[in-house]
Formats: structure tokens, sequence, C-alpha cells
């Protein structure tokens, strides 16, 4: 009996250990821009693991990143989430949001450059096995995690959440290294049906090792929990297709990682 | 110690035990035409538990379903591989194959009705929990679970494999009760891209829980380890399809029964 109470005792210490996922901001660099992004793991854990990288939404990264931020570390993953924008540029406002997202949009070898900054900070984590790392991104952070597939990072994968899936270049997913999946909003009016077949032929021509997944009722911003219920405004959150997405992800890294 | 030899030969029986799956012939009727099906359960698992139908493709209910059958009852869930083309009615020739089911597709009325005719039987089973049923089917399978969702068959969902996913009827689609989960080769030459967007309208239309999962790469019979390796044939073996698309229904079935 001692040895149950004794084992008990263990198990209930592991579990608070478990809970301790650590957040620490890290200042870096791309070119000359100061950038601040946030690395994030579970401290009970030794020794290094897959790391995964997260793309902001287009607000830049916040409080829904460094979520699943932690979500993902207690997983078991090393995180870091990554900043496109620069330190200290982060918008609440709709309008400089776009205005923001819009100048990578429209600039994406500046918007490769980021990415791979903060995949340089992820690779270089003494947590991170460097031989396996993904990255993830919701919104604009969809679109850059395709970008940084298409840049022809050495990477295990990517998985986009209603990312936009359009590319200036598709003849860059020839240099894609890593598999895709892109989890997609059936009804987001954001990315239309004529944007998800150009991704897909895309993907084909490049032979890329791609699945793409449509989730019916869904439309833009399906995961974020601050995007509201109404489907009419074109952004909304969906708890099925939340749900169904993060397992699909998680699917998705069993493969990759295993 | 001693207890701990007891548990490892308990552990150890256990496993001998489950592998146990049994394969019983099961004749029935649908109006006068009999009918030969396959129920195949875990003989070493106690009590009801959910029950799958497993739906064949064009060359009638053979090895191939009976290879799934078995992989699912391991899962532990009780199976029924349900016959639609009658007792005896068989075929390796694909000219014949394809002649018979298309009786069937000509004729949804009659499909829908040997395909109820074979949930009766598995509902009716005595390990079956009848309040949580699900169909699968590949091929002319997928069509056929599809057209048992549309039948308006009390169901908690389906998952239909490279199936046929047009129908006659798409306003049929409001009698869908349970979940719908279409498992589809980006490259499919039997199931283009315009059939792929009906569908999904007829679902959206019909605000079906639905969810349409495309694999880059993957033609027709992706799951089918019979259909060779030559995509140019439109029909070919996929691996990685073939895993994912497993994965993805474990995942459905978690959701639909936990």
């Amino acid at each position: 009996m001692k040895h149950w109470f004794a084992l008990a005792a263990t198990l209930s210490l592991s579990l608070q250990l478990r809970a301790e996922v650590v957040f620490k901001t890290v200042e870096y660099k791309e070119g000359s821009t100061a950038l601040e992004g946030l690395s994030v793991y579970d401290n009970a854990m030794q020794g290094k693991r897959p790391g995964i990288l997260v793309v902001h939404q287009w607000k830049g990264l916040g409080d829904y990143e460094k979520k699943r931020a932690e979500m993902l570390a207690k997983l078991g993953y090393n995180v870091f989430a990554v900043d496109i924008y620069g330190k200290g540029r982060r918008f609440t406002d709709p309008k400089d949001a776009s205005a923001e997202a819009a100048k990578y949009k429209n600039d994406r070898a500046l918007l490769r450059a980021r990415v791979n900054a903060g995949l340089a900070v992820l690779k270089k984590h003494e947590l991170t096995d460097a031989t396996k790392v993904a990255a993830i991104g919701y919104c604009f952070g969809g679109t850059t995690a395709l970008e940084l597939a298409r840049s022809g990072a050495d990477i295990s994968g990517i998985v986009s959440f209603h990312g936009g899936l359009n590319t200036p270049t598709p003849a860059d997913a020839q240099k894609i290294k890593g598999k895709v999946l892109a989890l997609h909003g059936a009804d987001d009016p954001h990315v239309p049906p004529a944007e998800v077949a150009a991704f897909e032929e895309e993907m084909r021509k490049a032979k890329v090792d791609w699945s793409l997944v449509s989730y019916g009722g869904a439309v833009h911003s399906f995961t974020d929990w601050n995007a509201g219920s109404d489907n009419s405004k074109g952004s909304a959150y969906n708890e099925k297709a939340d749900k169904r997405s993060w397992e699909a992800m998680k699917t998705f890294f069993a493969e990759l990682f295993r």
C-alpha cells in the first residue's frame, strides 16, 4: 500500500511540474530591424524536442499566439512565436492591422526574410531538435508559413490555419522541402474557391506532399475565439472546426516526427 | 513481485484474446433478394460497442472489405460488412463490376433499400450499441454510405473513401442526420473538381455537418492495396493517403462516439 501512495505522490508531483510552461521574451534582428518573439516550453520535460514556429495573425504577436504556443508546449514541443512586424508593432484597429499585413503580402521577399529570422532563433534554441522543426500559422500567419516553405527552408512541414493560399510566385513551390497541410474554412470569403483551386494546382505541379481539409460551415478565423460567432461577417469562431483542425495538426505532427 | 508476474500473465492472456477476431457469414434479405454479409468482431471484448457498417467496392464484398472489417474490429468496433449485390454476386472482371455498380447508381432507391437492410442487421446485432452506429465505404461503397445518410438513416456519421460524391437528388441532403467526412484523392479522375464542388454545395445548402479532405498526389482507389501504383491509370494505391485517411477516420469516430 505504501508503494501506491508513493506512486500517487510522484504522479501528482510530475503533473504539477508538467504545468510549468515557461514564457521568455526573445529580442532578435532581421537585418537592422529589431524583432521581439516569444519562446515557450515545458520546463518539466528534459532534453531536446521537436520545434514548432508559430506565426501570428494580422494584428501581430499577441495573447492568441501566446495561448497556442502554450498549448503546443504542453504537447511536448519547443515553441517560438515569431514576430514578423517588428518590436512594439502590434495593432488593435483592423484597418492598421490590414495595412501592416498588406506591406508583407506585397513584399514576399521581406516576409520570407522575417519568418526565416524567426526560424533561425528556433533552430538555435538549446531545447530544439533541429532535425525536427515545423511551422504553423493562423490567417496572415498561414500565408507566412506557406511562404516559409516556398523559400526553401529546411523544415519537416507546415500547417496553415485559415491562411490565404495565394502567392505571386507559384513556381517557388518546387523549393518546398517539407509536407504541407492546409486547414480551410469551406465558407471562407477571404479564401475563395478559385484561390483554393490555384493553390492545389500549384502544389500538384511542384509534386509537393500536401493535403487540404475543408471544414463545412466554417468561415475565416474559425480557430480564433476572439472572432465572434456571426458567420455573415466573414470571420467567426467555429468550435467544431477549431477542435478538428487542432486534431488534424496533432496527427500531422505525429507523422512528421515519429 | 508476485503481483507483477500475475499482472504480466493477465496482460499477456488478454493480448492473446484480443487477437481473436471472429468472422461470421450472415444471410439476410432485402425484399425477396437473398444477401450475404459478414459480421466481424473481437471476441475478447465484453459487451456492446459502437457499430460500423462497411460498404464494399464495385466488385462486391470480398477480401478487401474483410480486411478492413478486421482492422475495425481490432479497434473495438462491432462491424458488419454489408452485401449490396446479392448472395453469390461477386465480380472479378472490371466490366462486369462496372455494369453491376451502374445498376445501383442508376437506381438509388434500390441502393438505399439494400444498404438500409444491412444497417438493420448491424443495429440488431447483440454486440452493437445501437445509439452509436456509423458507416464507411470505399469507391462504390463511399457513394453508398452517402446515399445511406441521404436516405435519412438514423446514424452518427459516415465516411466516404474515394467515393463518387454525386447524387440525382441533392435536396435529400436535408434528411442527413449524422456527420459526413469525405476523404478524396485530389487527382481522382473519377471524382473530378466539378463533382467535388457540387457535393460541397449540396452539403452547404442543407447545413450538414461535413468535412472533406483532399490528399495531394492521390488518385481513385488510394486505399486499395490491390490497385497497383500507376497513377496514370486513374486508380492506384497511395500508402501515405491510405494511412492518413485511416487516421482521419479514427479521429472522426473518436469525436462521434466519445
